[in-house]
């Protein structure tokens, strides 16, 4: 396992190409974020696939190593800066902090989120997103934010992705929910239950699968992405029995989307299929993502294998996002307890994908 | 492992108690009924645990042990019999069949399927009833059969459960899909999801959640049982931010059945969960079952942990009541190709639900 790379030795090795540049958001720094931050980037094997930099607080990321007891050194960069990170060594022994805020102590507490904290948070992800388009990182990793905050900072935005999507000026973008053994991508997210079905289009369905199957063969270097598309309704409605939505909708939708993605490339989409045995399907295999009507259908089997390691990706956007799928988990945060995997994955998630867009640009 | 059992020289030990008796469905003839209760009944270990009985068609029994390439000998009882079957020996290499139909040979075609076809299989399912009901079996167990073949014999009951609810008089019964990680208990079923959040009352809530509760305790004999109950909306609505029936509706019912169960014995009720994560939960042991909104809020999860070797049990009746998780499968039907893992699993559940009954009947 190499554990320190010089920048020298590497570049003098023209067929190495240079590990990816990963710009990690600390995220609320009263959250868990700072200290997984720690713990994922001890690991030797995040060093091997990557050179990292995270956009936040020195000060908290120091207190951060602190609580972890741990030996890495925090290496400070001027939040002025805004070159390629060429000039950094990058050691496996430092944390690299963009430090865009001098944020007091007593924000690591709950308790003190204030519009400060918001503000900050809203800065880290504005600043990374805008290295990510001027391509001096190859992809960015979200640590937990809260509503609340962006509330307090007087943002519009409901969270990461919404932020995100505005910056970078993307109208079509889908939330995929990423595993070794499952993926998931999502029509609807975050609406009542009952506001549903009257949400689905074949506009917004099209869409969806279009942006999964071209990520999958872009981000994911899947060739022939074999995507299935879940119905809505139990038995997929049984022809009509318990509901039409798959007749009037889903099922146009599904034909549309193979007539659209036609021209790019080898796809295969199928579906509606019952909901209740197509995750099972996919998960064995047979699929690699499944098309979801709403958030429970995807996010149930979804949690169900991937509770810990799950990675939340924004698939559509100019740059590379990639996110834990867990929150800010208040009540344990700064007590030494919670648990990397979520954030280990996203940063192993985001190398992938660079490095397959890097491929495809190449080929 | 015990191959044959002689019903003298059990009775002549009196603290060991007769296995108990077992009535099962042969379901459609067309459908892979009859094969996978030869390859259940092949097993020496549901032999040892109970005595069984075949409510269908004796020539079709012995075409399914024949295709099977089976040594198990087909005894036939007469269709009339209405004893308590005492003087049968229940050799484990003998399928004993209470034969209730004479249909040709024709009939195990799909294509053939017809008003004669549902008239055997409502007899059998009747007749089953009607014995375990006079205590002369201890459970049921239904192999599978279709709607149309019921709506060809006039039938107005959708399936299996109606039909037995109807004809042992039960109003409140609930479906329980069961296995050894997971319990899902539904509060819908057969429904849009466009229906759902409008056919979700405190009323249906409270009542599942009882029968639930109670069903645990005296079939499965889970002294304390532990009900989570989910929610209807992401998030489980997160403060109404996304639909607010569970400000409305689950956490009053919630309320209620601890209150209504109170005078019952002891019972842990909490909720409502959010939907993404109680599943989780729950398979890993902190629950005993789940009581779920719709359908799919409970058949992806359990199907995801159950896909071969499911039960599902019919809660509230005044019988026992397991059947398989799986329909007649007609296209593989005949072929010498049917999984028997949840006919098997249905057997168990029944002794164990017949067993508990017993026991908790006897303290």
């Amino acid at each position: 396992m190499q554990t320190h790379i010089n920048q020298t030795e590497q570049n003098s090795s023209e067929k190495q190409p240079l590990r990816p540049l990963i710009g990690i958001t600390m995220g609320d720094p009263a959250g868990i974020g700072p200290e997984v931050i720690v713990d994922a980037l001890s690991s030797d094997s995040i060093h091997y696939i990557c050179r990292a930099v995270v956009f936040g607080d020195f000060e908290i990321m120091k207190m951060a190593v602190k609580l972890k007891n741990s030996n890495l050194k925090v290496c400070e960069i001027d939040g002025d800066y805004d070159g390629n990170f060429s000039e950094f060594n990058f050691c496996a022994n430092t944390i690299y902090v963009l430090n865009l805020s001098s944020l007091e102590a007593k924000y690591i507490e709950a308790k003190n989120i204030s519009a400060t904290t918001g503000l900050s948070v809203i800065n880290y992800i504005n600043r990374a997103v805008d290295f990510a388009l001027n391509k001096k990182i190859s992809a960015m990793v979200t640590a937990p934010i809260t509503k609340t905050a962006l509330k307090m900072a007087g943002s519009q935005f409901h969270g990461h992705t919404e932020l995100i999507a505005h910056r970078t000026g993307t109208k079509d973008y889908a939330m995929m929910l990423a595993g070794d053994r499952l993926k998931v991508v999502l029509v609807t997210i975050h609406i009542a239950l009952s506001e549903v079905p009257k949400s689905l289009t074949v506009d917004n369905i099209v869409r969806t699968i279009k942006i999964a199957g071209l990520s999958l063969k872009r981000n994911f270097a899947i060739k022939e992405p074999r995507i299935a598309v879940a119905g809505l309704n139990p038995h997929s409605g049984e022809d009509g029995m318990f509901g039409d939505e798959e007749i009037k909708i889903i099922t146009p939708a599904v034909e549309m989307a193979k007539e659209l993605l036609a021209n790019s490339g080898s796809f295969q989409i199928d579906g509606p299929f019952p909901p209740d045995t197509i995750f099972y399907n996919a998960a064995n295999g047979n699929y690699d993502c499944v098309i979801c009507m709403y958030h429970d259908q995807g996010l149930i089997p979804f949690k169900l294998l991937h509770f810990s390691d799950g990675v939340n990706t924004t698939l559509g956007l100019p740059i590379i996002r990639t996110s834990v799928d867990h929150g800010t988990a208040y009540n344990i945060a700064w007590k030494n307890r919670a648990d990397h995997t979520s954030l280990f994955q996203a940063i192993k998630m985001a190398v992938v994908q660079a490095d397959s867009l890097q491929n495809s640009l190449t080929v």
